[in-house]
């Protein structure tokens, strides 16, 4: 791969939280072969962190390795658990994660849906207890690569009320898809709230209010105070739609999986009594059913341009796929390296230290090997 | 069925509009088969826009029988077009409808695709050469009566711009998805734009003025006159991500069944120098391949009751499952009857008139043998 020396305008001091990815993904396995996690597992989900850091999606990033971590050790995730078969048709399957890391878990159900679709065009596979398994995105880019139409989902702790509801019935439970492209896939990657719970707890730790529609309190009032928001719910996109769309999703992940579902769920980060039990859905489509390759890349890249072919409403903001903002970051940050936030980067030294593993060193202008 | 004398509080004056559901199917149905629309085809449309307006979704209902007879007397729609397969694997279908109409072909390829899910546990169907369905949720509704979790997409004339773009690039495409529930299924149907065309089409006439995150005008910028709207494009719910959503499902339902996609489909009233050719793709999941129904069916039914035991935000307005107020609707309507708004009472009235078919009389209260 190419090098750019990093442009950021800066002095070498400045650069102190910029890493090459590289260096942190190495690192990131290295954390979690120390606590006990199987090599390959290690990998996927070392890659699924660092791939979110470099898209520039920090709250499915590095900032989630050290509740991994603490969850392991308490005994809530079994690190060594073997993804196993419950049921299986031509086309449908039903996975037992057995509480082990859900990245994992999610990638090899890829794989699996993968196999059974190209034999039979399309699989459904349903995972049952598992645990947090980061960005949605992450596994339908995998299956797009492969030239499989993936849809993937998944459930989580109740923080968002349904329509017309004051208490957390459903998580923010994620719909992505991931579609092969002419040279990188497309893919939506979309939680049903309003916004992230990530950003209202950054408010009320800075002391700003927050718009209107993100949040309800707990008499289901929308509210601007972040600290009323976290006592109250998050809220649907485009109301009912976003609720009911949430709660289908959390059917498909949780109830047909057989994992736990609705405000059973149990909290990442908020409940250390039990595991997690949640539940993922994917369907994995072989385009190949449907057209030969060649014909669909080509409609795929007239597709493409009909969109970027729209006139944009600011000039230098141009029509973008979904997924295509995220990838361009991506390219970029494999060049010039990943900045992590100060708080974030503050976090993981902790985590290493507590661990007995060197911190990578930050990129400095003049290190151009940083990065192969 | 019971009957209830219609209480509606009005005098037989007020009752003038007010139609025993089974007198408006029979007459759809005639007027159907008039203009040579085959007898099953009558029926399958007759009832989904008959349900549409007991389920108090007017916008699908029997405003849109003008169009379809017009595009048909125009030859652009084939009332005896063969839904013919054009590939298939053990879990796939490519189907074409040949330009018939869309609710028949659509009707069809869900029990095609129920076929196949029984025998390999999920089935994916793409319709391509396709006209106006209707309702997804009726298709969505009609598998999960039969005990499939189905998942309903089609695409239409592009009305809608892409996020940050000035000119409409896909249709308000939606997404329905159907679930079996203990007793009525739980039915999803969302549009993927703010608001329905049809919505800003009644307030320009109206003269009065349309929310501003409804649409955009000719420049892309926000508008609440509902005449600068018509004239630009149509919002789509929650910025980004309905813009996404309403692509990926374009993809699925125009371009991987081979129909057209984006700028290119025609236009249902608009353009009549072309069929609309517009695709349909749908998903269906053999609740068994998951688990044993019985246990499906006690999760779903504890499912409902944990969403029914949120508080709601206003206490006469209890949390409803997606799909439920329409259900309640219908319920309601099966038995007094179904209100004709005044200006589709016309239309309706017009189109008996011109095809000389009598229209049924008006239900009056003391008329209880109407609906049985």
């Amino acid at each position: 791969m190419s090098y750019d020396v990093i442009d950021l305008n800066t002095t070498d001091d400045a650069m102190e939280h910029v890493f090459a990815h590289t260096a942190l993904l190495h690192w990131a396995e290295s954390l979690l072969l120390k606590v006990g996690v199987p090599e390959q597992r290690a990998r996927v989900i070392a890659d699924s962190l660092v791939v979110a850091e470099l898209k520039g999606i920090g709250s499915h990033g590095l900032s989630r390795l050290g509740i991994y971590v603490e969850r392991l050790k308490c005994g809530l995730v079994d690190a060594n658990a073997e993804l196993t078969t419950i049921y299986e048709t031509a086309s449908t399957l039903v996975l037992d994660a057995q509480n082990g890391f859900g990245h994992p878990a999610a990638s090899e159900a890829v794989e699996m849906a993968i196999a059974k679709a190209r034999l039979s065009g399309a699989c459904a596979a349903a995972i049952r207890n598992s645990t947090h398994f980061g960005r949605a995105g992450y596994f339908a880019e995998a299956a797009a690569r492969q030239g499989f139409i993936a849809i993937v989902t998944t459930n989580s702790a109740a923080r968002m009320a349904p329509w017309g509801g004051k208490e957390a019935a459903f998580g923010t439970n994620p719909l992505a898809v991931g579609v092969p492209g002419e040279l990188e896939p497309i893919v939506l990657d979309m939680s049903t709230s309003a916004a992230a719970l990530g950003k209202i707890v950054l408010a009320e730790k800075a002391g700003t209010s927050i718009p209107e529609n993100w949040a309800q309190d707990r008499e289901g009032r929308p509210t601007t105070d972040p600290k009323l928001a976290l006592e109250g719910s998050l809220t649907p996109i485009a109301g009912p739609k976003g609720s009911g769309l949430a709660l289908v999703l959390d059917i498909l992940s949780g109830l047909l999986s057989g994992a736990k579902f609705g405000r059973d769920v149990g909290s990442l980060y908020r409940d250390f009594t039990q595991p997690e039990g949640c539940g993922h859905f994917l369907i994995v489509l072989d385009v190949r059913a449907f057209m030969p390759i060649d014909l669909f890349t080509q409609s795929i890249t007239a597709y493409a341009r009909q969109i970027k072919a729209i006139t944009p409403v600011a000039n230098e903001r141009p029509v973008l796929l979904p997924g295509e903002l995220e990838q361009q970051c991506e390219a970029r940050s494999r060049k010039v390296g990943i900045r992590l936030q100060h708080a974030i980067y503050q976090e993981l030294i902790e985590l290493s230290e507590a661990h007995g593993i060197d911190f990578p060193a930050p990129l400095t202008k003049a290190q151009p090997s940083a990065i192969v």
